[in-house]
């Protein structure tokens, strides 16, 4: 331990340590650095950012931070929309953003990469060696795969192929003493000693920071064909969903409710259905030809259930219109006015109740919500639009955020499928988990970060 | 905390609670509960075995084992290959094969399951439903979805559907103080908190004693193509695995050597290629028309690396005879003597040389070691064959084991890709996972069990 007094850390050993390019301490440079896109107001000032620049830099900042007792926030791109890497006052922001690099060992189907190389990064070095790496944010182009780590992203294909912690083979680790572990590695199955892999993933930066990882491949996606049905309501929607994947696996199955589709037909004028009461958006990418076999399925669905139109296209081109509108939801909804974006999921049958109380929701806190979903895994993003220059507008939304989550949890599901706790969830995690689990989770983190220095103040 | 002294537990308590048909202390009936099929000579007398009947009826034994400091050893079907529920001296065997409920929510693809449930229990209910389980270990008609959780247990088609854990959405636990935990649920995408669901799978009773899971079901599987190929050498298999795996997704790809191959033949008679130095098995379950498509592409695979020869069909039952020659492995080998099942895992490009250094390891110890495999994973299971009534035959056998696990790490692979660790391979981990994840594997156990009396000797 430091002799340093815990106000009064020796920030100056660091920055001569790693030099001043690393740890910087200027404000100007640090105010980029204090929020991601939570844009969470109760962000702190930092006593330093450390743009780390390899695993030894990352090791060098957390064996400091623990020897002078200093918060640690690990922090990626930036991108999260929880709140999972608001900076702490006093404390050190350990950004990865330096450490991109990319390796692909194509025999062994795996990318080898670094935390701070883009989800994009990935997806194209691997696309150059004929492979995939599946998990897609929609934020893939700009988030970071450490990030993606942290909250174990989701994305659109979820539904066929899986969250990020299916993908995650092997971890470097740098643990809040600065030690640091490999766990994993190429090999694809692997039950030696627990999964202590599978408990990093998820982890929103709260057990360590993670330096190193390798991730699974797949053999390149193939063409994609496209379905549009509309429905006059969101339950047959729902049944619809509950049809097609009792039958197949769908590689993309997206749902708007009826408020959604106007948002984005005001922004995009794209001749969507006004009428409808929901819309699915759903792809085959089943192999040669496979794919028409799948839509015919999915189209059999909808007509038997009554859907209001159904148009089917083999041009990935044309498909991808349909995908653009459904992509174009955040900037539609962000014109409409400020956004609280919610992400709580429930079982595939429940969506209909949730996406209802939902509606009740938004009346009753005079709010607008708007619903869009990755519908095939019951993952949802209602969005929270009010209008920051009414008096108590922003009030009545952080309820309806409240309402929302407390809802999902009413109906057995989860106040975050894809996005995390970070700060912005964590008083309602209790109401989710419940004491117990609670408990067990604090014993866990305890065992690891008995100093409790790592992203404190998130999650837990 | 009982007042009873530590070497004289009073089970006459536990027995008058949960009655004498579950708490039994009769010799001849514990002692079908020492070993499971592991055969660990190092079995213990238990205490009791409690044949639970129910969660709560779990928690009081747990309960009464923490406040008398008695271990306890968490029992499914006792069909374990690595020792993880020999009974320990003086310890309470669980055993939860009386816990056998099954239902199914085909709108929200789960199955609900008690732990002593068979995988093909699971399987059945789940295809009532049109839906199914994957997880497929070569004992699922006899193993239990308790064992299979954990151990994270493999199979047959991981290569395309993966393994246990990613089939898990929700778990209830009985922790060491016996206390019971619900994790997850039926939403099937949820990161809000840690993943203590993920750390449980795989955790071989060492944490807790799992009552209730919540699995995940997909759409019944689809009529299989099947692809035999022999080649000349290990190599050039290896090498179409690599080449099949970067362009399709096989839904089973298994391989067996030139040694298996003589052995499955002695023992079948069924026209196998004694000369070839390997032999794949490979299907594709593709929808509909993409089967054959599939197929050819596999088969284009193994004309272009020169395979000795390649046989197709679309007839299941005609591929199912090439399964079942795989799957007459185990007693093929079983004819040929005494047995220790080894479970080592590499990367895939890796399998030649752990293949070829297993054939050294048996020429070094006088063993025969014929290598079977889920290839496209890179787990294989080399079966040490020796003969019990030859001096120095066990010696030599345990050295070939010990030497194969050995050669798997030296690999950067596994000494368990789907089997566990349990007492058999305990003393292997280490040398895995190295001193400082040994370390925080012991810090994680110690905060869950801080007594050390779940499954006290398996694993760690």
């Amino acid at each position: 331990m430091s002799s340093a007094a815990p106000d009064a850390p020796a920030i100056d050993e660091l920055a001569a340590e790693l030099g001043p390019d690393v740890v910087t301490t200027a404000p100007g440079v640090m105010d980029r650095y204090r929020r991601d896109w939570a844009q969470d107001e109760h962000a702190g000032m930092p006593l330093a950012v450390v743009r780390a620049e390899n695993a030894e830099q990352v090791q060098a900042a957390v064996r400091w931070a623990a020897a002078n007792r200093v918060p640690v926030v690990p922090r990626g791109a930036g991108t999260g929309l929880s709140g999972g890497s608001t900076a702490v006052e006093q404390g050190l922001v350990i950004s990865t953003e330096r450490m991109r690099s990319v390796s692909i060992d194509a025999a062994a189907r795996v990318a080898i990469v670094e935390p701070g190389a883009l989800n994009a990064e990935v997806k194209a070095a691997a696309a150059e060696a004929g492979l995939w790496y599946p998990p897609d944010p929609a934020s893939y182009e700009i988030c970071s795969i450490g990030g993606n780590l942290a909250t174990n992203a989701g994305g659109l294909c979820c539904v066929k192929y899986g969250v990020t912690t299916d993908y995650v083979l092997g971890l470097d680790v740098v643990l809040p003493d600065g030690s640091r572990v490999r766990l994993g590695g190429t090999q694809v199955k692997d039950v030696a000693g627990l999964s202590l892999l599978k408990l990093f993933v998820g982890s929103e930066g709260t057990l360590g920071v993670i330096t190193r990882a390798i991730l699974r491949l797949v053999p390149q996606q193939a063409e994609k064909a496209t379905l549009v049905a509309t429905f006059a309501d969101i339950r047959t929607a729902a049944d619809a969903v509950v049809g097609m994947c009792a039958q197949i696996r769908p590689s993309m199955l997206e749902f708007m409710d009826g408020p959604s589709i106007n948002l984005i037909e005001d922004y995009l004028h794209a001749g969507l259905d006004r009428e409808a009461g929901a819309m699915l958006i759903a792809q085959s990418d089943a192999p040669g030809p496979a794919r028409s076999f799948e839509i015919a399925i999915m189209e059999k669905v909808c007509a038997d259930l009554g859907a209001l139109e159904c148009f089917v296209t083999d041009d990935p081109d044309e498909g991808e219109l349909f995908v653009a509108a459904r992509r174009a939801s955040f900037p539609a909804m962000e014109r409409a006015g400020s956004l609280m974006l919610e992400d709580v999921g429930v079982a595939v049958p429940l969506l209909p109740d949730l996406v209802t109380g939902i509606a009740a929701i938004a009346e009753r806190t005079g709010t607008m919500i708007p619903v869009v979903a990755h519908a095939g895994d019951g993952n949802t993003h209602p969005n929270i639009i009010y209008d920051p220059g009414r008096p108590g507008a922003r009030e009545a939304a952080q309820q309806a955020f409240d309402q929302v989550m407390a809802l999902a949890i009413s109906l057995n599901g989860t106040i975050t499928g894809e996005h995390g706790v970070g700060r912005l969830k964590k008083a309602a995690l209790p109401d989710q988990l419940g004491p117990e689990v609670m408990a067990l989770s604090t014993k866990i983190k305890d065992a690891v970060d008995p100093q409790g220095i790592m992203n404190p103040g998130a999650v837990l």
